[in-house]
């Protein structure tokens, strides 16, 4: 092993699933004066800001913008659509969908978990199942994440709401896309779902601290519905302002909308389509990458079939505690960030240092990927981890090749 | 009037009552990628923060920081204070105190307001004789706003604390410094004060989007006899992390963290003591010119006393529309863009146009008070408002002479 | 005098004649990372430069770009238009005449001034004498300071033309225009200049670090006939590049060339004569301000004549070392930075500290302008200096009433 | 060849051999307003920078900023220590020593080029024989490149300090550093050059727009025998200023300067020997992919012998218009930019596509060279090159595994 030279000293490169690599035109917007935010030109940009978020989230319906991280997002749209005694059913493929399950459950509603583990996805017939059960109709929404970051699973929506209308059931679909939303496709309107979550710092490359909430016009009317909503999560004045001031309950998040603005420029100048393809193709790099290092080697990627991974984030294996050894020599020799594993294993567990992820969203190109891969490479090398050979070279091939599937 | 040329192109002035004017430390400490948000510097960092945000604060207690507005933080300081019919009295100097009562109202809270209008403080015998009637104890807390930012009164949070003993009464006392702190003195421990929230983009130096709730013990037990909090809000894993994540309910505000940390090193390199005299003697000095232009003119404060206005904001009148029509002027024609009235009468009312604000808070020194009522002056020469002589004059006196009083 | 309370914590305002405030929008265009030097985007924008630079200068001849600063363009000027033994005549009203003849003078010129003091203009018939007396034709270029910005004279040089041609003499007018471009009116066509040079950190609101030479056809022509030209100060690749690279004499300065267009798209936006009516409207409050001081006290305006005073820049007096402490008082106290007199007495002689200059050139608005005499107002009261009153009155008229003259 | 979907919205990366990627620390210290350019912080600030640079260059001697890029500093250096009519004997091993002839000729020098091909490196004997037949001493200095940008071979420049040593005679040694200041090992001192020139662009990773050069006390001396010298070049009061104002020899590259504290702030605090193994491991890299790459295919390296190759620049050939399909195909497709040949073949000529380069200085690490790498490898494959296989392979075991040499 390499011990004497640290090759560390250049671009910092933070490929964990979020925050994602900021583009410098988002920086470079941030950094100004605070505007009035009243009147005048932020009032203006602001009121662009809706349409082409929609655009993104392919609906035709509304968005509510919030000062939060993405916990702060599920507390929005749980608290915009249920009141304590409710009940929702939660499929689990990973530990987001326990996450939002413990924020409805400390706002008294009641949680019904359907866990699929930690590498499968939803299966929709069991989901049709318990909602055929749920002959009382106490169940008020199923709460779907869409990519899970802790595991890389990649839930099939489209396959949930189909779920819903075959057992007959009024719940709402409520998506969680924090890791997908602008980098796995997503279509909230064909796919028939009801409330989405996201934020700003993944896809979507603003600094992390703000999310969104879009929703439709049933999710509205069960809205309508509740005795009370907290004034600060209330999607009402920030969906429909009657001033400014209500966009966003009181402050503006001034900053951070120009560099939404920014990024949105970015994602519609090159195509949600072709941000969609992109994310793919860059996705197979990493996969075909990574099943060469597995070959009579230690490392494995956490999501078997190909069909039911993200395109935005890659969960793996390495015996603990070569997971964690292998992240921090990338960080101290090459100055490459991968991303912890998150879930698999209890903190400080002797398993916990057995997993690692890598983060691919947003703001991430060709040279990009090859460069996380090559330093992983020389990470295993120079650690001496069995791995198979070949790895970079069937990246390489993808990248040059490859046509989004 | 001159309507010819322009003299607007150069560094624009937003002299409104937050946000305040952002120093560049802070712009550039913004201006980076994204860190890792599980360990290393961001985590080192953050754990310098609490400790200076309560030197900033005067308290030896408790802080949890939020990424969230102002109305954000009167709601987790009620959600962690108070649960559905409990009842809290609201004294009330200008629109926040009804603001912050509209925020309880939505959460299930009962409030009783004493209005004691838009130009006077709160009375403190009035406040203790409440209590005293509340003889089954349902009062559960006072809400107390220290400086109102819509009417610039400043109100003495000491001697409500004294109200609250002098009427042997268990209410916690919390009060509002959004508009305060950082300008005006405040001293949360000394003061008697068991729940202080603010936000960042104000004395604080920081763009819009992060807010902050502070506490004692007193306050914390209540807190644990709470039956329900809501997760987002909860400040016990806020103030008293286990890790990381939870210190902001999940993904950290890793740019205004950075962007704080530089504030936090430019109010202490200059020492608390000495940001609140330079904020008194700049007030005065603004004080004094307002004094001169409101003799035998129409303009007046809306504060009489001295011994009653925020060291921060000014609220201001002139007959409707000139109030407005300044503003217009002095934006378009010299740069300097100042506030607008704010629940001094409904908005698009013909009254609405006759208020307006001075921001003078945070990163402001003794130039820029000069520039400001230099460019007020020049405007109500240009729009022929009747005023009084001598008013940069007396301005410049208190700058170059005085003492903080 | 206050002496206990620092009010200086604030926005730093340089006042100083140069380099200038810097606009935002300069300082953003230049974080970024470094373009190809040799194809792109760089190349397609650097194309657009000489063009606007044309307009600011008011020629339709050609411009070359140096990275160096105002000396170096001197120097430029200089060296494709004169060979050793060559001789210029120097009309000198200020520092920087002396400068550029001793810039001249170690290239091997002959030099010949015609010094007018520190307080005087050129005397358009004594430059014609001198003329028609050289009746070998020995001088080769009259070299002319528009604005001298040691004494904030302005000369007329389109009389300095006139003269010239009085003389019915083939030397070259060369005038250095490096504190008055895009400051005060300057018309290089119409006003018969055959060079002129200039910099970008004055009027042209850049970072110090580029500087401009601007030749029309005569000058190319005796460009041609000399028998040597430097090549790195040779002006013929550099405003007629056969490809990229020879604009700039190999690397081109990428941050600067980002920078230089983002201020001309602001100079252009304004409009150059609203540009020139702005500077002369915020000069005329200044001397305003000055002329009422100046009454009954001792601080005195360098240059009598208004007609003979620069727009960019206005050099005073204050018995000595009055002045020198106005200028440390006001950094340490209220945030604001004079400028040092130069070349009116030797460097650490008595009389130094008896000078000073403010600039107000580029970047600078009606309260800003307020705020640098607000400054200064306090500043004389602090410091218990005689002045007259009502200095800020008469300023604060001036920008509320006039009209350019 | 894959043509659908772009690979390029990420994070631009460009690798030509000067200007080289900024350090966010770089453009964070160049953010900001202009300083005083007299006095205050800039003034100590500068005063740390020559210091700090002599370490680099690894010599007690004396340095000189100047606002200009590599050919004006090779013009200073000229200026300093030749006159016209004098001799200069310069061995070529690149376009650039063509560079530097050219700039002396224009100032009346005569050169003497020994032309060693743009494969090959100096032959100290063949100068040796040069310098021993000039009996009358009519060379006054031997220019040597170091590193050569456009073929990328690195000349022994203490075999050229032997070689003069041998011969006898008195002549200058004069090295051009500018593509391996802070890349490759130099030592100005131990290795006998007398005068040094280099540009801010590349190794010392600042935006271009500022140059050096150093020189010793034996330069110093022949300086002092000149005739005369331009004053903007004039070494003397640069690097002895009597006042700040000389260092620069007028207005200071305000944001340069502070841009350059920034930068070696990282160099030193990584360590100058430490910097340069980093290069070396890095190209070392790079040759190993290279060098399978051409195994059975078209692309070879242009310097044959390891030991010859520049740690900082490599010059590669592909059959004429291939290199310039793949640079353009990975800007399009990768956000990759890579060098273009020069002066290998004449612009436009048909052989001129046949020649590329790679820029591996200053901000340089081991995921940013594997994604170059690595992308190249994309390219390749895209464009249907034929190449050996096992490239990327082949340099991340050296990134793994190897000690500097």
């Amino acid at each position: 092993m390499r011990d004497s030279v640290k090759l560390s000293s250049g671009r910092s490169y933070l490929a964990i699933p979020g925050p994602s690599v900021m583009p410098d035109a988002v920086l470079q917007a941030m950094h100004r004066a605070s505007p009035n935010i009243y009147a005048g030109e932020l009032v203006d940009m602001t009121a662009t800001l809706p349409g082409d978020l929609r655009r993104v989230a392919r609906t035709a319906h509304h968005v509510a913008i919030y000062i939060a991280n993405g916990h702060g997002a599920w507390e929005a749209a749980l608290s915009n659509t249920l009141k304590p005694g409710d009940k929702v059913l939660v499929p689990a493929s990973g530990r987001f969908a326990f996450g939002w399950s413990e924020m409805a459950e400390a706002l008294g509603i009641e949680i019904e978990i359907l866990d699929f583990g930690m590498q499968s996805p939803f299966d929709p017939d069991r989901i049709a199942d318990v909602l055929r059960a749920d002959t009382a109709g106490q169940i008020k929404a199923v709460l779907g994440v869409h990519v899970d970051t802790s595991t890389s699973i990649r839930n099939d929506i489209s396959a949930l709401r189909a779920a819903i209308d075959a057992a007959g059931h009024p719940a709402l679909l409520m998506a969680d896309c924090i890791a997908s939303l602008g980098c796995d496709r997503f279509e909230m309107d064909a796919w028939g779902v009801d409330v989405m979550v996201t934020g700003c710092q993944k896809g979507l490359m603003v600094p992390a601290g703000m999310s969104f909430v879009f929703f439709n016009d049933k999710a509205a009317e069960v809205r309508a519905t509740l005795p009370r909503v907290s004034r600060y999560w209330d999607w009402v004045p920030r969906a429909h302002p009657e001033w400014f001031y209500q966009f966003f309950g009181g402050t503006a998040p001034t900053h951070h909308l120009y560099g939404l603005r920014a990024a949105l420029d970015l994602i519609h100048a090159e195509g949600i389509e072709q941000v969609w393809a992109r994310h793919e193709i860059l996705a197979r790099a990493i996969w075909a990458a990574c099943a060469r290092w597995s070959e009579g080697g230690a490392l494995a990627m956490n999501v078997t079939d190909p069909g039911l991974r993200s395109h935005a984030v890659t969960a793996l294996r390495l015996p603990s505690p070569r997971a964690t050894e292998l992240r921090n020599w990338l960080e101290q020799n090459l100055g490459l960030t991968l991303g912890i594993g998150l879930g698999m294993a209890p903190p400080d567990s002797p398993e916990w240092h057995g997993f690692f992820r890598l983060g691919h969203m947003g703001h991430v190109n060709g040279h990009m990927i090859m460069g996380l891969l090559g330093g992983i490479d020389t990470g295993l090398k120079a650690l001496d981890l069995p791995h198979g050979t070949g790895a970079l070279d069937a990246a390489s091939r993808i990248l040059a090749g490859g046509d989004a599937a």
